[in-house]
Formats: C-alpha cells, sequence, structure tokens
C-alpha cells in the first residue's frame, strides 16, 4: 500500500497532485453524492476542467442508500457509456459511502480501474479514504459485498469540513478517538486537551488529528491488507456498532454506533477486570463532551439478544466463533477469541437506559 | 500466483486434496450449471460427503447465460442464506463461465473467499481453470464486469470429458492449439503428430496437453497478474474472437470464434510480411482437421465493420488505441500497438465466405 495522501486546504492544487501521480492525459469520472454534488462539484469541476478537460460525473443519492448493488450497476453502465476503459480514473468525491460504492465499481470495472478519493467527511478524511476497504450493503448486510481495492491518490481538504452538519462531524470524531483508545494515548490526550478548537474546527488541530489518525490505520494496514491479523483491531467497537447500525436501520450515524459500540468494548473489557472504571469514565466523558450519545437513543425497540444475534452475522466471525477487539488501558488492544454470549450481553446492558435490554 | 493443479481421472481423490489443502473443517457451497449437475453433482456429493458432510448448492442455467448480474445477485443471497463465512470455500464445479461467475461472486463476497476450480470441459481444463480471471458479460459486453482472484486448488478430472460434446470439445482443443502458436512450436506438433488421438480422447494424449497448456499459461501469468504486459499475448485470436463472439450474440461456440480470430491474426502477420502463407495454412490445416471453422458461418450478417468497431470496445483497448498479438511463426509472439484500421479490416476479409465482409 503506497499511494500519496495531501492535506490542502483548496482545490486548486488538485490538479497539480493528479500530475504529480502520472495521471496526465487519462479519462476521469467523477462519483459524488446529490449534497456535496450541491456544494462542491462545480468547484472540484473548475478546478480540473483547464487541465484535464471536462469530466462526465455520475450523483448517488446522499447517505448509506448509495450503497446498493442497483446503484453499483447503474455506475458500471454509466462508466461504459462513458467509454471508460482500463486506463481511466474514477473519482470519488464526498464521504465513505460515496468513495465506498465508487471505489467497488472501480474495483470490479473491466476487472478493476484506477480510483482516487476526495473525502468530504471527517470520517472518511480520518479514515474510510486510505485502507482500500471498498464496499456496498446487501439483503440488509452493510458491507456483505466489496473488494479490497486501493486508491491510487488521497486529496484532503479539511475547508470542506465547513458545510458538514454537525452530527456527521461529531460522528467522524468517534473513529478518531477510536485510533486513540487502541493505539496512541497520546493523540487520545491530544483530542482531550484540545476539545473545544476541535469542536470550533480549528484548522492546524483538524490537520493534527487527521494526520495522525491516517498514519495510524496505515501503519495497522500495511502488511495486512486484507484483514487475517492486525487489521482486524481498527473493528475496535465496530462488532458492536456495527449490529446496532444494522437493527436501526442505518436510522443512527456510524460513528454514533461505534461510539456506542467502543462503550461497550470499554465495559466488557473492564467487566474482565481489565479496564479499570476511571479510564471507562474518562471514554465516556470525551464522548459525552461532543455530544456523541453512550446509551442507546429511546424507542429504537432493539434488545441486547436482537444485537447479540446481529453480531454473529458480522464478516469478521469465522466458524461461528465472536471475536472482540477490547482495549486494556488507553492506547492499548487485544484481541480476544471465542467471547462468552452472557458478557457480551452485559457489556450491552451498559449501553441500554431500559433494565429489559440488560439481560442479567 | 501458487495453488496446487490436480489430474486425476476420478473424483474420489478430490476430500484428499482438499484435505492436503488444509481445508477441512471449511463450510463448503457448491456452484454448477444444470448440464454438469446432471451428470456430476451427485458423484462430487458423494465423493465429498463423508469427509465434509453435505454442501448447499447452487445451479446456474447452461453457457454465458449463467454469467449476469442477476445470476451473481442470487448466488451472493445464498452464499448470506447458507451462512458461509470469510473461511468458506466456494467449489466451481462447470465449465468456464461457472467458474466465472462462482469465481467472481467468491471475490466479492465479504470482500473475498477462497474457492476451488473443479473444471468439467477441455477450455476450462487446459486454460481458464488457472490464472485467477473472473468475470460476468454486462450490458452486452463480455466479462466487462470481474476480478483477478486466483483459485486455492484445481482439481481436473479429464474423465468428465467424455460427456462433453463434440462442439465444446472441439472448442476447447482451439485454446491448446493456441499455445502451441504462440510459445511452443513442440506442443503445435505434438497435436499435429497426435491429432487422431486426440480426436479420440486418448487419456494419455489428453493428460499431456492439458499440463503442457497450464505450463505454458501459469508462466505467462505469474508476475503478470494483472495483465500489465506479458499476459497480453494469452490474448492471440482474442480481439477478434471476442468481438465475433457479441456480434453473433454468442450463437457460436467460444473456441469457434478464437479459432476464427487466430486465423485473421495469422493472416494479418502475413500480410505485414511476417508469417509464411505456409504456416497460415498448416495452422488452418489442422484447425479444420478438428472440423473448427476458418471461415464465418453464413447467415451472421456481421460486416468487416462491425467487428472492427466491436474490437474498439476491448478491454485491452486503451485510450482508443487497439492493439494486435500476432506470431511471425509458429512458436513466437509480438503485440503490435496501434494497428492500421485497414489492415486490420483485410485480416477480417480472409474469414469472409462473402466478398461483401472484405473492404478491400
Amino acid at each position: 500500500m503506497t499511494y500519496p495522501v495531501h492535506i490542502r486546504s483548496c482545490w486548486s492544487d488538485l490538479p497539480k497532485c493528479l500530475a504529480q501521480a502520472g495521471l496526465n492525459g487519462r479519462r476521469f469520472f467523477i462519483v459524488t453524492d446529490e449534497n456535496v454534488a450541491r456544494l462542491y462539484l462545480e468547484d472540484v469541476q473548475a478546478a480540473l476542467s483547464p487541465f484535464f478537460g471536462h469530466m462526465p460525473h455520475f450523483i448517488l443519492p446522499p447517505g448509506e442508500a448509495a450503497k446498493s448493488l442497483e446503484n453499483t450497476s447503474a455506475l458500471l453502465t454509466s462508466f461504459a457509456r462513458a467509454g471508460l476503459d482500463r486506463s481511466s480514473v474514477v473519482v470519488a468525491l464526498g464521504g465513505g459511502a460515496v468513495s465506498d460504492v465508487a471505489g467497488f465499481a472501480a474495483s470490479i470495472y473491466m476487472r478493476g480501474i484506477s480510483y482516487i478519493t476526495v473525502p468530504t467527511t471527517l470520517l472518511a478524511m480520518a479514515d474510510s479514504s486510505v485502507g482500500g476497504k471498498t464496499g456496498i450493503d446487501f439483503i440488509g448486510i452493510k458491507n456483505l459485498v466489496g473488494s479490497f481495492h486501493n486508491p491510487c491518490l488521497v486529496y484532503i481538504n479539511p475547508a470542506a469540513l465547513k458545510t458538514l452538519d454537525t452530527a456527521q462531524y461529531i460522528s467522524g470524531l468517534a473513529e478518531v478517538i477510536k485510533y486513540g483508545i487502541i493505539l496512541d494515548s497520546g493523540l487520545f490526550d491530544y483530542i482531550c486537551d484540545n476539545r473545544a478548537k476541535i469542536a470550533a474546527q480549528n484548522p492546524a488541530v483538524l490537520e493534527k488529528i487527521i494526520r495522525e489518525s491516517l498514519r495510524i490505520k496505515s501503519e495497522i494496514v500495511t502488511g495486512d491488507e486484507r484483514e487475517a491479523g492486525q487489521r482486524r483491531i481498527l473493528n475496535y467497537g465496530h462488532t458492536f456498532g456495527h449490529a446496532i447500525e444494522a437493527l436501526c436501520n442505518f436510522s443512527l450515524p456510524h460513528g454514533h454506533c461505534v461510539a456506542l459500540g467502543m462503550v461497550c468494548a470499554a465495559n466488557f473489557s473492564h467487566n474482565m477486570g481489565k479496564m479499570t472504571m476511571f479510564h471507562v469514565e474518562h471514554i465516556k466523558n470525551l464522548l459525552e463532551f461532543f455530544g456523541i450519545p453512550v446509551k442507546l437513543p429511546k424507542g429504537l425497540g432493539m434488545t441486547a439478544d436482537d444485537i447479540y444475534n446481529m453480531m454473529l452475522k458480522d464478516k469478521k466471525v469465522r466458524n461461528g466463533a465472536l471475536a472482540l477487539i477490547i482495549s486494556h488501558e488507553i492506547g492499548t488492544v487485544e484481541i480476544i477469541e471465542g467471547v462468552e454470549k452472557q458478557e457480551v450481553l452485559r457489556a450491552i446492558g451498559s449501553i441500554s437506559r431500559d433494565s429489559s435490554l440488560c439481560s442479567e
């Protein structure tokens, strides 16, 4: 995995970065969604067209709805109609959903063509834009279908965050906090110390936490691109989080679900005698400062058993045995294979407002 | 690319080969087609079930019709319903179409699970079972969508060829002859010398030509799995052949289309002064001995321009420039970049019965 990641607070440097990557003379195709198209498609086209000509584009519906087989099929049809060949490049302009489906379509068109990611959400900037995972949701299961396909370039313009709605911004922060919890207590402390500046989107602080998150992610992903070992620790909070996300039918933002999952994981670790309650509370306090929920919102109607059963459908489950990623203290991580159902239900109880969710 | 290829004239060795490959304890799922299911599904299940239990299966329609996005979607749904996880293994039992679509579905289910190929046609045994190309047809273009995904094991039972219809058998021979033309005059001569035994499906001769073809293919594919350079020579005859195949809507067998393409390529080379007419005739005579057509059948209604225009849609076309693979004499090969339209039309004229096809 070696590809350039540029962080520039403008669109005007994009053509230069593409040229540096040797992409002059290629045919490009922009994939974006309705929200991002309204805000940035014209700016990006204007920056690129003097150097690369007008680029055809495809506009997906916003959010997780973009990640369907039907949209993949429509994208592939558009690629063919636009005459894309094996040397062509797909530009994924948007959040993680856009790059997931655009990257997936690029990975299977003519057995794989290049794509670049231009993330516009904090979650995508600090996390999903690197690592090469693509995916779509299928028969109600998130990312059940997809591929490993690295982008050939990542261009991050943090200035685009100013139009991101607060819930989405906060949602991305959950993922940044995850990197601190699992591997870097320094990053976790930096976030705590700069929480007010982060809430105010201070550019220097933003760039720092994006860079640090990407550095940690790329260290883990390099050498384990296909998620056989070490990469699994990136799923901290996600085994619980994905199950909650699926059960609420994606009505909660991804980062909120991950945050709830991190609280479950912290409590699981505490229940095993591996994390002190001080650390559990420290994590919860930081999440709560940013307005990230640490309890399941009311009225979702999911039980701990529902969550557990959905967790068993996770791709990480092999031969029916559930594994969990936990941290002992902030900055450490461990994979626990074959966890007990009762312990999982007990951890899920920690995010319940309603005692009926707790199975103890 | 390292995976075991076993050639055994029985089904009973299959469990041992799976066990040797460390696949004990995995969940398996058989994908096959209607024709092969009728002939061999029960035999394969009977061989495997004492060791691996009953395997769920999915039966595709026969032939190229299997290779659709709809069938891919149905396969993925069946994988999920059967509870396949990342450690599960898909068994592609059938011809190239079955392994193309089963391998493709395996490559995108949970971002890629293992598959093995159990080829039942000569074309699949001698060619498509190794190399890792998967694919489906999309908006009328063959293999427009697909992936590179190597099987983890190939099990070839040449005894299965006895139920293969003659047209399909002959069709596979065209591909074997291709290996001789492009890289191994010894194999070409062996085929010429043993033509009667090959027509009679002599087991020792069959095993020899399958082994030699796979050896040549794996030498080429190793080091160029993604078709950036050397692997392109395997497309000898295919640039013309795929265009003819698409234009006749797959009414001609793949091998016949490739054979017609090889005749075009030989004539193209001759017209450039690179191949003697003696060699062109030698190739045609061998094809004709096996009843492989060296002229387009009557009544297909395609013109040389139609074929040329379809060739431009080939995945190998980059930035609009058509490349052709030609051989100078038997056993040699060269890639010609940016060929002239008139020369391509003239070569296509050589397979015409009808002077209107020839544009000279």
